[in-house]
């Protein structure tokens, strides 16, 4: 156990102690194996409600590269690949999971981990007006994340922007929701479970960085891509033997709002910590408001700091600077940040 | 909740006591991500001692499937396939997970689960001497299970005589595990894993059937297979975030072994169970001495153990009669089976 | 050169002289690529009037592991499979190719080369009637070879069972016609070119093996596995950048009837070896009318006849048997087959 | 047949006389199948002998994309991905095919088609300092093609420091030779075949564009690299039946310098056309010498051109020009680039 405070991710911790004590309070208990159990029918009927419609198709995953590479071959033919921001975390940090499955990830310029509609459009424009168009891959996909891999958020705009841009050319929009509590709850943020789940095709909440010890809930809005779901689930490994657990852990974090109460927690300290970079004059990579702060710090104060407390490395800026992250997550306790705070001002 | 007794599958309930116990103590530390904990270092060195090999690598990943496809992926290249009993779980009960990674499973016929080394070599021998070799795919990997699908075991001397064939002809052999401690502590069972981890090339302990939440522990031997596994679990989506809660586990189970005691309770309650039916004169599908119990029952007689029990429906034998599966685990308790066993004398 | 006579397949020559004369006359013709020249299109009229049907889609490609592969890809999604006889192609011959790409071959028990509806049937119910579909491949697919790798040929009765049985399931059914032509001629076949076109989804007619130096053409008659096909031929590696040399290959042999003409002249010689080997009382080990003789031979009869001749060695029979393969072909010479036979006379 | 005459591409016509005649000449003879003929291996000794290395290992491939995915699926593990310039063929123009293998193409920036050896060990030594380095795709092959895409070439130096980089850090050089013959005649070129030999683990000399009816010859110089390869050629759908094709073309190709020769009479052709083009004033998209010419024309101007003449359209530049490419090859006519000369006077 590190003797530093971590603060380089949102996964240091194990799950709210609410799911914890549900996990001990239904041990013995029997229950069906796969996700059969009453635990996922609960969540999964919690989930539907959160996102206002009751013919969603909800399963459980265990981690989100697996979620990732398991919707997007669900919903691929071969040649046909799918469109995302070049920071993407299909493009970038998966280890190729996408590609292992066949598929071609066509990363599109962007500097805030967000894409646009019209680039989208000129993508897809772009290839059935080529000559050579059989001989490229086909795009049929849209991957976003939301919040970000850069902490940005889409507004309501541009999710609608997008869901239209992809209704007009028979592309899915899928967005990765592995921070999705942070992102709702943050301050700028417009856009609720409701509309998500209206205007994407699929899309999944994150467990595992918003208070869970692991799991991710797909949500399946488009008829086409509900069928035989549960055999890719499988095939890619995701399908767990004692699949309560998954469901409990959902109905948990859907019960009584904890998953935006426990993400408002987080923001909440995000927002302190930002204030004292901000009153430092660091720069911001990109600004957000969501759990992840990226900021451009001078190498000896990134020195400094690193005695104490542990960041992300994101990478050199200059001679002199780096950028790097600092997150906070529904377990961050409060006098971590007063500390950090502390030594920032030091600085 | 079922309010029927399950006895179907050895999953069904959450793990033992002391894992959650442990999960709980340490829920609010923070540790780093992805295996590179303290707890799964702990428990990697403590499965290197129980093996009797320091050399040895060891990981942790989630489910079975996930850990099949990812150890013979990395072992094979796209043109070779891995030989295993047409029943091996890999051939059956995947998805085609093995395929999905481009690799064939070659089927050898066996009728208890099993595949011989004899039957190994005149596989590869045939591949070797065929004209065509080149048109066919090349064996280079053997996979077994044990316990087998079938609940049967090897031999010590079955596991040298296969170690010895794929010596002989380079192949990798590996050994799943998903109930290795069932089969370690059977009446009948002259193999440790000392044995297991020097003639194998790589096996897995399973921890989700056996006192575990999920997790299996993948043991790897020969220096081929060890280099840039990590990259393999992350690609094919096995690298836990909270990496620390599979090691957790598995320090648990291999403390003070823990692993064996419990699996001994369930192979105590199997015998009992199996006396049971082999009084009324039961024949089996298989006869083995683990915790899975083929038997063959009348249609009549299942329907009426099925009113209060739940078993796993195996095949249909004759008009009458139909093979099914009863299993005991570590969670299971002394009051059910004797429930059970109560039932079956009254048939 | 050999010096022996080679009859051990039916690719041994170049291609038929009308085609060869065709290269030769329009070599310097200047056609766009990639299959949209006037060879092409005119062959693809002939072969669409050959089979009585104006909507089918054909494409050509050059070989035959490469047409199953790109058809199968098309048409099965990453969790689905194909059946087939255990002895076809695709699951023999082709070093996994078909699981290159991610599908498993589900391989049915056959004798003879063929499978029937009623084992179509009874994998399809199996599995969508077992408790674990979702954990096992689904089939999708139904691949047949006619005629078969052991030569022998569908009846039409067959056939339409098979279609049959595919419709009620929604399975695909796919004819590899890698050697159609020596079916369609031969003396006990009772099926058209117009019937296939009407009984399967999608078949080829082989070009390779009956009078073209390389070529199938692929056939699809269901919609559904028309859309998009040529991107899977490109991603595959099948799209010839001269696709006229295929074009016209087709074009030719669907003129004036020299597809089935040069097949005649492949059975009527066949015919002739087959007397004179049953003259001998050499049992077959498939009996069958087409193009490929199945004998079973005393080895020391099989190293008299290999003093002149190449035969294919199928495999050993018995102490002192073994089962031999000998081909005609469009290019087999009479006199090369009356050597052979005064050869067989005097063993 | 187009009425116009074609410039678009290099692949319009059928192959150089002699092949032709060879095939003729050759047509009824009895050989072998699947390349192990006497035809395949003369030519391969001749490549040997042009390429200076009695050690190589030589296979005939019938296309390029075949080609490209069958030696990158050899030479890559799963988690393994290949470098090359965003415009490389494999990156653009294969429809994913390397994907659908499961690798990941890693495209660097680009303006003349070409990368740097710089660029390389920026990317790899990026890749190993990354703290999350299993995540991300490895880099283990460098892909180049030589000309490239934009008909630019490498000169002997910068092949020289992408050897040595590559030989730093273990990574497979392998040079797409689709139009190989025009670079190695082309004016400014310094690089022979015994270089490209020493200094590339594998690469492949075309001949679909140079002479041939179709057809690669790969050359595999890295041990490593030579194991098992027919097996991946099998899988790929790339061993064709009557190999002989391939090898009696090659042969002829490499006999009496015919490949250079024809190489040579392109590029003069592309030369006078370059010429014509220069004195009109018009800028090139990217400068280059061999027989791919990117020049960059008012649109008025090419729908002039375009009433007689096929090119091939690139993009757009701006709203009155655009890039396009005209192609001599070793079947252009003068008498047709005086057409088109006479025609650009016009302008």
């Amino acid at each position: 156990m590190s003797k530093k405070i971590l603060f380089q991710c949102d996964y240091t911790e194990g799950a709210h102690p609410k799911i914890l004590e549900r996990l001990f309070a239904t041990n013995m208990e029997q229950t069906r194996g796969y996700g059969e159990d009453i635990y996922c029918m609960s969540a999964a009927e919690k989930i539907r409600d959160a996102c206002g419609n009751p013919d969603l198709a909800v399963h459980f995953l265990v981690g989100g590269t697996q979620t990732n590479v398991t919707v997007i071959d669900s919903a691929l033919r071969s040649y046909q690949g799918v469109l995302c921001a070049v920071s993407g975390h299909i493009n970038v940090h998966e280890t190729g999971a996408v590609e292992s499955c066949g598929h071609k990830v066509l990363g599109l310029p962007s500097e805030d981990g967000k894409i646009t509609a019209a680039q989208v459009e000129a993508a897809y424009v772009g290839h059935i007006n080529d000559g050579s168009f059989e001989h490229m891959v086909q795009p049929k996909m849209v991957y976003i994340s939301n919040p970000t891999e850069l902490g940005t958020i889409y507004s309501k705009a541009e999710l609608i922007a997008l869901s239209e841009v992809c209704q007009k050319y028979g592309l899915y929009l899928f967005m990765d929701g592995a921070r999705l509590g942070y992102g709702l709850v943050a301050p700028d943020n417009d856009l609720t479970l409701v509309d998500i789940a209206r205007l994407c095709d699929v899309f999944y909440i994150g467990g595992t960085k918003v208070g869970a010890l692991f799991g991710e809930a797909v949500v399946i809005a488009n008829e086409e891509l509900k069928k035989d779901f549960r055999y890719f689930i499988k095939q890619k490994g995701g399908m767990l033997a004692k699949g309560r657990l998954l469901g409990l852990q959902f109905d948990t974090l859907f019960t009584e709002n904890l998953y935006y109460e426990i993400s408002k927690g987080a923001i909440a300290l995000a927002e302190k910590l930002r204030a004292a970079f901000e009153e430092k004059g660091y720069p911001y990579l990109v600004p957000n408001r969501t759990n992840q702060i990226f900021v451009i710090l001078p190498d000896a104060d990134l020195e400094k700091l690193g005695e104490q407390f542990e960041y992300s490395y994101d990478h050199r800026v200059d001679e002199g600077h780096s950028a790097v992250r600092f997150c906070t997550s529904w377990a961050t306790r409060e006098e971590n940040v007063d500390a950090l705070i502390a030594c920032i001002k030091e600085l």
